[in-house]
Parts: structure tokens; sequence; C-alpha cells
């Protein structure tokens, strides 16, 4: 970030782009519609952001930061359930606020020069999957070899990155018919809930005790 | 299907179509492009297909019926591990005779038309991905409920069709670096792999005891 930039208005474009991205849809909303929804010139808004790849690199940026430091477990106490179900909780709600990006992430891979960082916070991912397994091994809540981690810590992001997507051409678990831009909380809730089937078999002690408790609970609708 | 159409060039042309779409990539070959492979004039191929995306078209609902045909189990037997392993290699037959349809989906969704074919084969594979499993489970090699295995069937059909993407956008598993649109016979076998894996701790009697030969079978490269 250029310090000689004020960061209020850098901070007030990328939380507006944020905002009109994911309500409208990354590709409906040109740097103009951006400009006129600040009542700011585009000349003033080009002075911080060259053009919306720019945009989307920093929200990009933004986000992975964001998932990288949710992806934890606490470690002032033993692992709990709770613990475990409030990562959930944490993860709904960053997946949520850029939704936008999971709309369509192969289009914005391809324009916006996502590449080499989409693959960098991919392999970061995929880490701090398989250290959330290791710490739920070692408190006895999970039973599963190093071959096992791995399939499971891939399985998971392949499914997360791709079941919005998943969703929209299958039509499956939709309240209703939706365009294919249309991402719902409720649709999010779901995909947890199948991440919690997944794990069901390796689950030990207070997380297999809790798991039917867990189910319940991301199987209720918000709407 | 025109009956006054001779058979013989329309499949000519898909035959063509097939080699060159999964050799270059669909996106580099024109009409033009097939029309002089084939030694034939624009005219004559259109004719027969109206543009590109009739061709895809068509190649589209030959994969499906092939696909629909391969996820099935031989009926006049009991159901035996070494069907599930042939049932394993006919599947990776099929997607690799079809590979450029899965080096980008997502685009061929949006310029092919292919929205409510594709939705009716996802949600006809995942029938038959489910029927495959109550097969598995009345033969005493899976022990899963009505939940298991529809998280099952889901998590294999997203996993099916974006293990490809997600080995170019992370570059795990992959013997050298890649261009997105390439795709070997060892990504595919790579993804039976995983998918051995997931089903790991339903296995039961002569399946899981067959395991680590199934693994091992997979694992081997065939470069």
């Amino acid at each position: 970030m250029n310090s000689a930039v004020p960061l209020k208005t850098r901070e007030r474009i990328l939380a507006t782009s944020l905002q009109l991205f994911n309500g409208q849809g990354e590709r409906q909303v040109t740097t103009n519609h951006l400009a006129a929804a600040m009542g700011m010139s585009p000349g003033n808004l080009y002075y911080h952001f060259k053009n919306k790849d720019a945009i989307i690199h920093a929200l990009f940026t933004r986000y992975a930061e964001r998932m990288a430091a949710t992806l934890t477990f606490p470690d002032d106490h033993p692992l709990t359930q709770a613990d475990k179900a409030n990562l959930f909780e944490r993860v709904l709600t960053v997946l949520w606020e850029f939704r936008f990006l999971h709309r369509d992430m192969t289009h914005l891979l391809e324009t916006a020069e996502l590449s080499a960082p989409y693959r960098a916070f991919s392999l970061r991912v995929l880490e701090q999957l398989r250290e959330l397994y290791r710490a739920q091994i070692a408190a006895g809540m999970i039973e599963a070899d190093a071959e096992t981690i791995d399939t499971l810590a891939i399985t998971i992001w392949i499914t997360a990155t791709n079941w919005v997507n998943f969703l929209h051409t299958t039509g499956l678990f939709l309240d209703e018919p939706r365009a294919s831009g249309d991402i719902t909380e409720d649709m999010l809730r779901r995909g947890i809930l199948h991440v919690i089937c997944l794990e069901a078999p390796y689950l030990r002690g207070e997380a297999k005790a809790g798991l039917a408790a867990l189910k319940a609970h991301y199987a209720k609708s918000t709407s």
C-alpha cells in the first residue's frame, strides 16, 4: 500500500467495490459505476487503483489474509467441539463477506492475473487444513493417518471452492431457481453441513458425540 | 440425428473434432480448422453442423450417454471388488476420451447452451452414483446410511468435475508445470486414487481387504 495515498479513500473504494461486486456481480460493475456510487470522479478512482482488476486484486489479497487468519484454532486452551463450531461460523462469515469471488473464480483467475496469488493461497489453505486436522487428532477429536488428512484437506478445498457452482449447475438444495450469480447464506450453510458429513467417519470422543447437534444447527435454514 | 445425412461424414466430423479439441483445446479450434483437417469445404461442414457449438453439443450428448452407460455394475453375478476396479477403469477411459470437456466446463456451459443438458446429466450421474453405493452396500462391500451415500455421491461428483482445474490452479501432483489446457492420464488416475481414499472408511469385507492393492494400482504412474 502506498503510504502517500490517504487510507480513508482507498478503504472506501474497496468497501464500496466489495458491496457492489457482491450485490450485482463483479462483471456487471464498471469503474464508472463505482465512481458514481461514491460520488467520485473516475479520475480520482484511477488515482487510487489503475483499473478494476487492481481493485479485485486488492480484495482478493484481503480475502486471502482474512481466510488465513480464520483457519486457526485458539491456542490458549485445549481444543473443544465449540472451537470447531466457532471455526465453521468464522469461515462462513469470510466466505459470505467476499462471496463475489466464488461466483466465477475461473473467470477472475483468467482476467485479473490472480493465478500466482491464488496458487499460493490454495497451498497455504491446504497446509492450514492439514494443521487443523493434526490439532483435532492431538485433541482426540479425530482419528486419521497422514494420507487421510491429505485426502480430507484436498476434498474440503475442492468442495468449498466449487460448492456454489455445483448448486447452480445442478439446481440442488436451492429454495428457488437462482440466476447463476446468486449466492445466499443458506447455500453456504448447506456447504458446511456437507463438510460436517464428510468428516463424520473420522470423528472420535467429544466431536463424535456432538455431531448430531452440529449437523442439526447447519441443517436449519436462516431464511 | 437427421436420417438424410450420411452417417459416415457426420461421424467423421465428430471424431475429428474430438481429436482436435482434445489435442489443441476447444477454444483454439475453429470450424475452418476442422474443415481443413478433413479436406472438406467449410460449407460442407456447415451442412452437417450449423456451427462449432452444435458439434460441442453433439459430443457432450455422446459423452453423457457413454458416462451413463459406464456408471453401472454387471447384474449377471454377485458384485465383486474386480467389478469396482473395472468400473474405475471404464470411467477413466470415458473421461480421457472426452477430456476437452473437463478443461473448461464453465466456459462451455456459458457458450454452448449446455446448461439444461448438463443439469440433467449431473442429476442422472448423482442418482447413478447413489445406486452404485446401494449395490455395494447390498453386496456387503460398503457400510453407509442414506445421508452418507448422498454426501459421498455429491463429493465424488464435485471432485471429479473439478479435479483437473484443481491440479492446474494449485500445481499439485503435476510431474511438470503444465499449461492450463493440459490434461494427462496420470492426472485422471490421481483423481481416481483420491476417490478410493475418500471411500476408504466406509469399506467392508472384500472391498476393505482389497483397498491397499487398488490404491497401489492407481498410485503407479503410467508415464
